[in-house]
Order: C-alpha cells, then sequence, then structure tokens
C-alpha cells in the first residue's frame, strides 16, 4: 500500500489543487477530509465528489455539528471566551475538532501524514500543526501553502492544466472563514486600518442601523449550558442556531478590530458572532447573579488565559485541561433565566432570575425588609483600610 | 474655638440634617464642603446657602470639574477601567476627590473630624473613610446616617422641627449619584432584578431604540490623553462633556447589572455613562493598534486590579501608585486618531491611524508587498507546540 | 433544655476560664470539643476531664489527625502553598478541620452558637468564624476575649475564685499554635524584628548549625500524593510524622518572618515546619519533572491566590473550591521519586526519576542520541522577538 | 570597505574558530568584542591578542562589570527574580548587557551583522537574537554553530588544520556560563536527572556540608538598592562580590533543577549564586517590613512575570519597561538594615530594622503599649466572610 496523507479539504482552490499536488511531489495517496461545523456555503456532497475528481483516493466528509457546538463552542461560552476582550474565538475554535477528525481519519486510512492549506502568517498553521502534535504526535504534516510558497496564481495555472473542476473566477475580494459560531473577513480593502468596513462584508447580520422592532427573548441556563430558548427545549447547536438567526436580524455580533495574531504581528479583522455573542452577554451576566465575588474576580483571569491559549493553538494542552476543571467548577450554580433585549446591534439583558442567586433582596433594599446590619460596616471600613492608613502615616511624615 | 467637623455636603435632605444633629450631638461647629464634579442640578451657591441656613458656621463650594476629569477620569480613561468588565467606577472615582477636598478643608478650617451621609451597607463609606484614613490618618470620621440609624423618617421630622429650608417632599422614587463621568441610579423598583428599566430612570442619554441619524467623530490621542475630537482642541473635560453630549443623544452608555459590593452583598445597578463608554471603547481600539502584544495581556490583568482596587476604596494605596506607574509607561505611544460611530446605543470604532502604529501593512498584508517571511514559521510553531506535543507523546502511552 | 453552646477548647487557661464564664454571661450549657491535630503535649483525656471539672456539660476530643493530614494538609502540599512564599499556613490549615468539629458538635448538641478564644487583631478569629459562616450559617458565634475584653490578668482572678484545675503559674513567654504540619511561635521579645531568635523559641527541629551526619531519603509520590519513603509505604500523616522527625533532626524548616496579617497589621512570627518543607520542597522538584510549562506557571499563580486564600479564612469558599479543581486536574502526572539530603538545615533534592517524567534526555543532551531539530530554532527565535522588533523599530525612529 | 561582522567573543574553541569560518564563509572582516561581567577566568587582553591571532580585524575587550551590576543585576534584585521560584537568571541577565555592546560595537565599526556562538536548542540564542532585534533591528544574525550545524569536533579539526592558538585539549566535561550574578553548569552526567552532582561541579560555593563557624553581616538597603555592608559604603558591584566571596565560603546558592528552556524542553541546570541568594533574602525580607501588603500580593505576580520575560529574552520589550515602572515605584520605601547569619549552605535574616517599616509595634504587640482597636474586628470578620455565607446559605439547601 502506497503511504497516505490525510489532507483538511475545504472544497476550495488552494485545497483541490493541493490534492494533486501533494499527490505528485510525495508519491502519496491523498485522502481528502471535510468537516462540517455549519459552515453553511457549498454541499458536502458536492464538495466531496470534488475531492475525488481532483485526484483524491478517498473523501470523507463529517457532519461535526453537534460535536463542534457541545465540546468547543459551549467551553468558550462557559469561559465567556473573547480574546482581547472582543473576539470570540470563531476560527481558533474550529481548528481542534478539525485536528481530531483529521488525526482520527489518519489513524483509520493508515497515513503517516496529515496536509493543511495554511499560510505561514496566520494562526490557523499553528492551531492544525500544534493540534496534530498533541493528538498524534508522531503523524508528519505538509503545509504546501506555506513551505512551497504557492501563491493562488500558480494555483489557478495548476487547476487549469490538468483541467481540475474548480471554478477559479469565483473570487472574493475577502479571506473568509466560517461557522456556527461566527464568521471571520479579511484582507482587500480592509488592511487599511483607517478604512471602515462596508456592508457587502457581512452575511451573518442584517444592518444593525435599519429601523425595526426590537426583539425580547428568555434564555434558561442549567449549569452553564444553554437548554431552552422562550422556555423551547434546544441542544447548544439549536442555541446557537437561533440566536444566530434571531441576532443576527437586529445586527449583533459585528466587530471591527486589530489583533495581536500569535506568530507576532498585528492585523484588522471583521467577525460576525450574532449567536456567540448574544449567548456569552446572557451567560456573564447570569454568572453576575450566581457566582461569588472572589470566584468572579479569578474567573475572569482564568477567562483571558484560556481565550489566549485557545487563540495560540493550544486546545489540546495541560493548561487548557487544567483551567477547564476550574471552569467546569464555577458553572455548577449557573442556572436560571436572563431576558435579553436584542436591537439595532445590541444585545443587552434586562432582567434574570435564578434559584441559585446569590442576589439577596433583603441585604440589598434601602426599603423594608432590609437585614443588613449596618453596625458591622464600621469595623469592616477600619479595618479594610488599615494597611493603607498605617502605610500613609509613614509616607505623610516624610 | 470650639472643635469642628468637616462635612461631605450634597444639599439634599441627610446631609442638610446632619449639619444640626451634628453640632447637637458633638458640640462642634460643622464646616460644610460642597464639591462640583460636574453634576448638574442646582447651583452650588444655592447649596452653599442652604448649608449656612442649615447650620453650618462656614460652608465651601469648590469647583473641582477640571481636577476631577485630569486627575481622576483620566486615569480611569488609561486604564480602560471598567469593574466586572462593565462599570465605569462613576462614584468610584468621585470619592476620592471629594475626600481629598474634605481633608484640605478640614486641615484649613483645625477640624479634627470629618463626616459623611453615607449608610453602612454601601461602597461609599468604604470610599469615604478609607480614602480620610490615608489622606489624613488623624482625622475622626462620623458616619450619622449609618452609625447613628438614621432613617428618612426620622429625617423629615427632624428638619420640620426645625423649619429647615429642605423640600421635603421632593423624593425621587431611585437613589441617584452622578457626576460628569457618568450617573448611577439604583433602588425602588429596580430592586426586583427580573424588571427592565423604564425610561424615566435615564437623564444622561436619549432611548437607543428611536430612529435617528448616526453621528461619526473622530478622537485624537495625545499618550493616552484625549486631546481633540473632530481636530478642535480639547481638556480632557470638555472632551468627557462634548462626548455625554453627543454619544447620550445616541443612547450611547447603558448598563443594567448586578454588581458586587466590597461590603459582600450585591446589588442591582442602573448606569449612564455616555461620554465614559465612549472614550474608552476610542481608546482601547488605540491601544490595539499601537500597543505591543505581551504588554496589552499583561495590561489586563493591570486594569483588572485596578479597577477591583478603586471600586474596593483604595484610590490613596500603594498599590494603586504602582499599577498607575505601569499603566503611565503604557501610554506613551497611545498617540493617534480614531474615528467613532455613535448610534443606536452603540459606539463602535471604524478606523483608526497612528504614526506609532504597530500595525505594519506590509506584514499584514495577503497582496503585493508582503514582507512577512513565512519560511519563518514552520520551526516557531514546532518549537511552541513542543512542550504539549512532550506531554502528549507521555500521556497517549496510557 | 437549655440553650447550648459549643466551645474550641484547647484546655488551657483561655477556655477554661470561658467554659464558666460563657456559662454565667448567657445562661446556657457549654459542650467543650478538643480535636486531636497532632499538636502533642497533654493527653486529650486529660484536657478532656478538666473540661467538665471547669463546667463543661459535656467534653468531646476528636482524633482528627489523619483528616487532617489527608483533606487539608495534602491539598496545601499539592498546592506548594507558601504564604508570601515563605510560610506553610500551619495555624491556617487547621482552623477549618476544628471548624468543621464544631459544627458537627453543635448539630448533634443541638447547639445554636459556637465559641472559640481567639483575640481580635489576629488571623483565626476570621478563620473560625467565615468558617462556621460557611458551614452552618445559622450558628451564632461568641467570642469572649475578643468581643469581652477579657486578659490574661482577669482570666486568673477569674479562675482562682472558682477554684478552677488550671496551672495559671505556667506561663509562656510566647504564644504557641502547633500541630503536625507545623508550629507557629509569636510575642515576647520576638515582638522586637531586630531580635534574633533563640534556641528555646524551638521544639520541632534541632539545632541546625550543630554537626552531624546528614540523612538521605527517597519520597515516592503517586498523583501528587507521598505514598511512600524510602521505599516503606505510608499515610500522608505518616508521611509528614517520619519527615518531622528525620528533617526536624536536621534543623530543617525554621522560619523567621515579618507577615500580612488579614486584619492590616505586620507581625513577626517564627515557624519550623520540618516536614511540611522537606515534602513541599521534593513536591515542587517532581513537579518540575512532570507537569508541562505554561501549565507549571499558571499554577504558580494559582498557588499563591490557594496561599492567601487560605491564610485570609477563606477554606470553604467557592473560589478554593474551583482553584482545588484546577490543582487536582494537574496532579495527575505527578508520580515519581525524588531523592532529597537532609543536612544542616536544608533539604536538597538531588535527584528524581519518574515515569510521568517530561524531562527527555534525547532533546536535552548536548552528546550523542541529540534528536532536537536545531534547524527549527531560527523561525522560532524570529517570530518570537517579533512583536519587540517591530515595536523597536518604531522607538528607535524617534 | 568590507562588509564587517561583530561577534559575540569568549575566547574559547567555538568562538575562536568562529572567527575565521565566517571570514571566509562571508567575506566579511570579523569584529571580536569581548564583555567582562565578572565571569573570572582568562585576562580579557590575553582574550583579545587570541581573536586578533585568530583573524579578526580588531578586538575590543569592555569591562562592563559596573554596568552589569547596576543596570541588570539590580533590576532584578528589586524584582527578587528567581525563575520557577529558584533561578536567579544569572545567564539570562547577562544577554542583554552583550547584546547592547555588540549593537554598540557593530554601529562604531560599521557592520551590517552580528554573530554569537549558539546552540539552537538553548535560551541564549533567543536572548541574542531578541536582544539584537530590539536594539537594533536592522542588523543581520549569523549563528554559525545552530544554523550549519557546527560541532566540537569540526571545530577541533579545523583549529588544528589552521594552527590557530587554541588548546583544544583543553576541555571541561560540563558545559559552564558564569558571570558576577553566578554560574551555571550543564551536561556530562548532570544530564541523568538521577545522579546527584559532586563537589567538582561547584567553583563559586564551598561544600556546605564542612563543619566552620557561621559568618554574620549586616546589609544597608537604600530604597531598594544594597549601600552598605557592615556599616561600609559600597557599590553594587561590590556587594555582589562581597556577598559571593563570604557567602560562597558558607556554601550558599547551590540550586540543582530540571528547569522549563523557552524552546520547549526541559533540561537540568545546577547553578551557583552566592551573592544573589544573600541579597535576594535580605532583599525579600526588607520588603517584607516595608511594602504594603496588598502592593506586596500583587508584586509578587509582577516577579514571575518578569522573571519569565527575562528568561524568555525578552529583556529589551515594551511589557519589560513597564513592569520596571511598576517595581520601580515599590522601592521607594525599601529602605533599612538587614542581618544576616551565613552558615551552612543558608542565607538566613535574623533581625531587620528601617526607619521606613510598616510593622508597628504597638498594633502588633500583645503586651503593654497595644493601641489596637479589637472592638472593631467583630464587623471585619462578618463582612469579610458575607459572600462566602451566603452562597453556603445556597448550597446547603440543596
Amino acid at each position: 500500500m502506497s503511504d497516505r496523507v490525510v489532507l483538511a479539504y475545504s472544497g476550495g482552490l488552494d485545497t483541490s489543487v493541493a490534492i494533486g499536488w501533494i499527490a505528485e511531489q510525495t508519491g502519496s495517496e491523498v485522502v481528502a477530509v471535510a468537516v462540517d461545523l455549519g459552515q453553511g456555503g457549498e454541499d458536502l456532497e458536492t464538495i466531496r465528489e470534488r475531492a475525488l475528481a481532483c485526484g483524491a483516493v478517498d473523501a470523507v466528509v463529517a457532519d461535526a455539528r453537534e460535536e463542534f457546538a457541545q465540546e468547543y463552542c459551549l467551553p468558550a461560552l462557559q469561559a465567556n471566551a473573547l480574546y482581547m476582550d472582543r473576539y470570540p474565538l470563531v476560527s481558533a475554535l474550529s481548528r481542534p475538532v478539525i485536528v481530531k477528525h483529521l488525526a482520527e481519519a489518519a489513524k483509520y486510512h493508515g497515513a503517516t501524514t496529515v496536509a493543511h492549506g495554511c499560510t505561514g502568517k496566520g494562526n490557523d498553521q499553528v492551531r492544525f500543526e500544534v493540534g496534530i502534535g498533541a493528538l498524534a504526535p508522531d503523524l508528519k504534516v505538509l503545509a504546501p501553502v506555506r513551505d512551497f510558497a504557492w501563491t493562488r496564481e500558480k494555483a489557478i495555472v495548476w487547476a487549469q492544466e490538468r483541467d481540475l473542476p474548480i471554478d477559479v473566477d469565483k473570487k472574493s475580494p475577502y479571506s473568509v472563514d466560517q461557522n456556527v459560531w461566527g464568521r471571520a473577513v479579511e484582507t482587500g480593502f480592509l488592511e487599511d486600518i483607517w478604512n471602515a468596513p462596508i456592508e457587502e462584508v457581512y452575511s451573518y447580520t442584517c444592518d444593525p442601523a435599519e429601523p425595526r422592532d426590537a426583539d425580547e427573548l428568555v434564555i434558561t441556563f442549567d449549569r452553564g449550558v444553554p437548554v431552552a430558548i422562550d422556555g423551547e427545549t434546544v441542544t447548544v447547536l439549536q442555541a446557537i442556531q437561533e440566536l444566530n438567526r434571531r441576532a443576527g436580524a437586529q445586527g449583533v455580533g459585528r466587530l471591527d478590530m486589530v489583533e495581536d495574531r500569535l506568530v507576532g504581528i498585528k492585523s484588522r479583522e471583521i467577525y460576525e458572532a450574532p449567536g456567540a455573542i448574544a449567548l456569552i452577554t446572557a451567560h456573564q451576566e447570569l454568572e453576575s447573579v450566581t457566582v461569588e465575588r472572589d470566584l468572579a474576580r479569578f474567573k475572569r483571569q482564568v477567562e483571558q488565559r484560556w481565550g489566549e491559549l485557545v487563540y495560540d493553538g493550544l486546545w489540546f494542552s495541560p493548561l487548557k485541561d487544567a483551567l477547564d476543571a476550574f471552569i467546569e467548577q464555577t458553572q455548577q450554580h449557573v442556572t436560571g433565566e436572563v431576558r435579553v433585549v436584542l436591537h439595532g446591534g445590541r444585545a443587552v439583558v434586562s432582567g434574570r432570575r435564578s434559584e441559585e442567586s446569590l442576589y439577596d433582596f433583603n441585604l440589598a433594599t434601602y426599603d423594608e425588609g432590609d437585614s443588613f446590619d449596618q453596625s458591622l460596616a464600621k469595623g469592616f471600613v477600619q479595618l479594610w483600610g488599615l494597611p493603607s492608613k498605617i502605610a500613609a502615616k509613614r509616607d505623610l511624615n516624610k
């Protein structure tokens, strides 16, 4: 049997061309693997057939949408994961699940190598290769676009010479990556960071500036998991999809940012993540009600590190596992309902209720029923401020 | 000379009554101090006269608006200070500046004691008393409302018996605190955290849901300081005021949250901070462009701690001074322009440009002119992932 | 039935006198609870009889040594818990286990109140009361020494008047607290922080300066738990006891420090913790070998917070539970053997071996067998330094 | 004029051979730069002459000992910098100062390139190249040992063929790097991490196990700077040298550890740093006395990050500058005297006194003079524990 290479296949020009190119260069058989993460677009069966037409010995398409939602998006939601306080890790979450399928396919097909179509200046190459290293450290990795300085022009020539069934004229002015957790757009005129994005950049969200009626909904969480919307039971995937639809219709979740890539450069990115942003907003607020103060404060540090780690390609890593254990522990009381108003690009929480609430009306109220013992405050205040008072006595003597 | 007490005076029922009450209880002369932080409302001269009419031996009003903007709001802006990732520390910033004026007045008037009208379950008592302890550790503190279980009802009776010039019928259903950095509203029907806020709660902001045209502006920063709006030079105070007006008109800066108070309880708070939110949004984005990645990551931790510390009443503290030194160092390149669109409750950055930019078009672009050496990536990726790969080899052997 | 009070009873003057005093002041019956944490000293049965002789309606002694070692010392060991990088939390660990026994006794005896003999300026009052609040929030707390300004002199008079069976002449010049995890000494001439401690202060450790032969031993850990010493299986309690003996004989584990108390003051403390220090030293080193770098770096922050939290009386708290979940996850590969030399006050690791080692001879060696691919380094170094290089280009242009 | 290369020259085999090799390979003239950081060993003039004899067109030796002590060791002392809580960054501190001299020499001699003799699996290549990138981003870097897979054997042949004046027989079984801040030893039989180090490994320290009399001294700090020993004024360099001598004579500062290298592997390292360890020990203790609690707690995080950053080659980086600003602020009261006993491998503080002390005898004492108001404690304790009590009430209801 020939040596085999498993290729992460998107159906696009670069990876279609890579099939034959890898076969030629390495003498190996190429198995194409396409993973459905809710990115929409072409039918996966069409993609599968294209892979075979381009010379793959086998082509596998996997519907990983539930898996992605449950095992990748949900932990991100529970971590309120926003890289640089803003980006919900759309692409960063998807690469590990693709890697998992690649590693499984490599094992199944007896492949010694996996291949991906990433360039050498993005984050995704890191997420692919570090992920493969962690799941199947003995596999080799090929990155033809990066390591052989592949360009779009060369790819087109190659495809035309071999008459591959690829529409080489269909070219977006942008580079796009999308899945059910969100959509990322970059390059083109956006590379000038003074340029504002234009409407054609967006696809998951309507223009928030257009007048329309607000949408209001209630999200129910059970231990950090969204389990119902307006009383209807949902899976995590359904929750994201429903909120993509409803929050997207209100223009929620557009982001325009300059971002620090792991490879050391800053890049300009436009994101749309209506469902992710609406869910994180609701989840954060329910945590405000149900998570104790010191825990909430430390969790913010854990969330930041979690986001950096996943952004930086270290999904499969010992630190990630330990941060997950911390986060899992924090979710056990994050149960209750959050009412969210979606309107004009904003997702705003307007009410929350929970059997697990730590908000105590009787301690909080200034009205009748106040049970807070104010006589305790004086001693608290005095000792709370004692260290800085002692320091002040010293410093004022100078 | 009689002993003297300096009272933080707002002009309202509680502190008006406190003047006479303190005099009676302690036999001291009371000096009232009112500080203008841009809270608007009554004329300060009116307030001064009321203090005298209520029995103060002297009454001082200080216009501290520039000082507040420059020395308190600006550091908060540079720290992107948002307690619990949301609250821009409106009241928390104002107490230290009031404390400073109290301490100065106490020194000038030879007072041995300062007094404030805070209750025993809020944060402001801590900010007052810890602040006094740090600026004038030998001063005593009186907190009549807290320590003598003063109530609104008792205060009204007292005022009426003595015929004090206070309109006791004018009662807001809410407890409100405001200054140029923002406005805080609590109590009343808001104490039920399932209740949504209603329009009458708001004063600094228009309804974001009402259709209107967007407002676009360009903010210029010089080393972290907003110095111009649309090319017009501004002081920090003017920048905040102008953005309060323009962002407020677009409904920007409304916040509805359940918050962890220092005294250990959760409370529900509504905030409006149009200028603060718009400025922080612009400032954060300019930092994304001009601050190096590792510094930006660590600064987030510093920002969180800064916000907690200031919220917790420790403005005048050794840790605050050291965090400020860190932050000051980070601002030296935060120079440039940010274009912000204000609309429908959102302040959105749509462009940024800077002589100090670390965004390098030639490194970032996927078009012609790309100067990034992709051949470096392979080695980077391999060594970046080596620790988790070594760990994986161990763990997969089990 | 009369109301009952459960008293944390040590057998000493203060708590012996408290029995009758509480009974008199409150009309309640007092149940004395003494907990054996390996503190040595008087026989617990003697202590029990003294409690009864002093007027307790019942007296309970609990051997909690295994529980203390397993559930309190072991987590501290796994957290490498050293408050201020030095103090192994001797007293801080013991209060929660005592609290647990008090809460159980209160439930069993139908008591409404627990009492302790702590003063108002130490940490232990916090650990007792916050612990009780977390385990049995409905119990009231009495702290007679603190709240009624009890003094040693008053206690002696009271004891003599009632002819209580207490030797009031036996007075240490120091205040001492001890258990199997270590021993704390304070007050007396040590309150002058320029004074060096003298030999009579110490009890768990011999003088490290005295010449003697070194002792060498091998500690075996299984997932972070010390399970054998020199090949002999041990429980956690036995491991601590054996190392107290052997490391104590070599003068290991003496600490002399100025410490930040939770109540806001600095105090001078002498500690002896031979077993704790030897075990933590060995455990840290085994972690160096078996824990991945990023995880190890973040664990240090978790360890610091864990130590602060436990020091600050928050053993029973949501954040502690979540930090424990993190730490537990980190221990799963901390398995192997560490050789430790005990001598002259030092516990020094001289060898480590582990099936779970991440130290890879072939990657590390500069000799034959080197499998590290040095060609990867150049790309790594270049991209690693790229952010600071870009910043430098900007900054050097000024 | 020919192109020029500035080479970091140690006088040893690798860099001596590199002179001619670089000249041959590149056609450039080689300027050798040797920097005296207190490493001892050969006379620098001898080294200079060897460089010329090996073909350098010029050779520069710089006495950077004061500069190194003042600008590199002192910040490390003030940061109490111990990577992995142990390693005082001996080599990590020296590379930036060498880099600075290389960059200056490159400018002076009009060189376009700098070269170093590091391998591709250590940390020092990163420190050199990232440092050069930050100080002189336009310089190219040559690393012949790494990039051309140089080996010792090849180097010897090369040297013999050209009759270079190098004693190729003088080979240490270890790889050693040393300077005034300490000494690092690795490789050889130490690569088996179960092997204990033997006496011949050490050079800066005597055997701590040998009986001898203790040495006691008093170190005076002024704002974090060691300024006198036993009352004699010293420079920072003299302080380190004096303590290297006296602490080294007592066997202080030996370290044996498994360490996480930046390139992703674990390595075994032996260090000796008698002066560094004694100074850090004294400095930490004086900080315990003079630095406020919250500041001290946060400084620990800053210290850890500082140590990681410097270890990881990012001495010249924006984050380093900002951490330095924080640390500098913390040192302003670190003034006073610390008495240290050096004996049997231990440096132990036995006394401290300071005009800037925050230790307040009257607040701390349990004797007469106690000024701590214990009545404040009850309120403090109650509110301190309130969040965990509220959480407990919720959780116990389950």
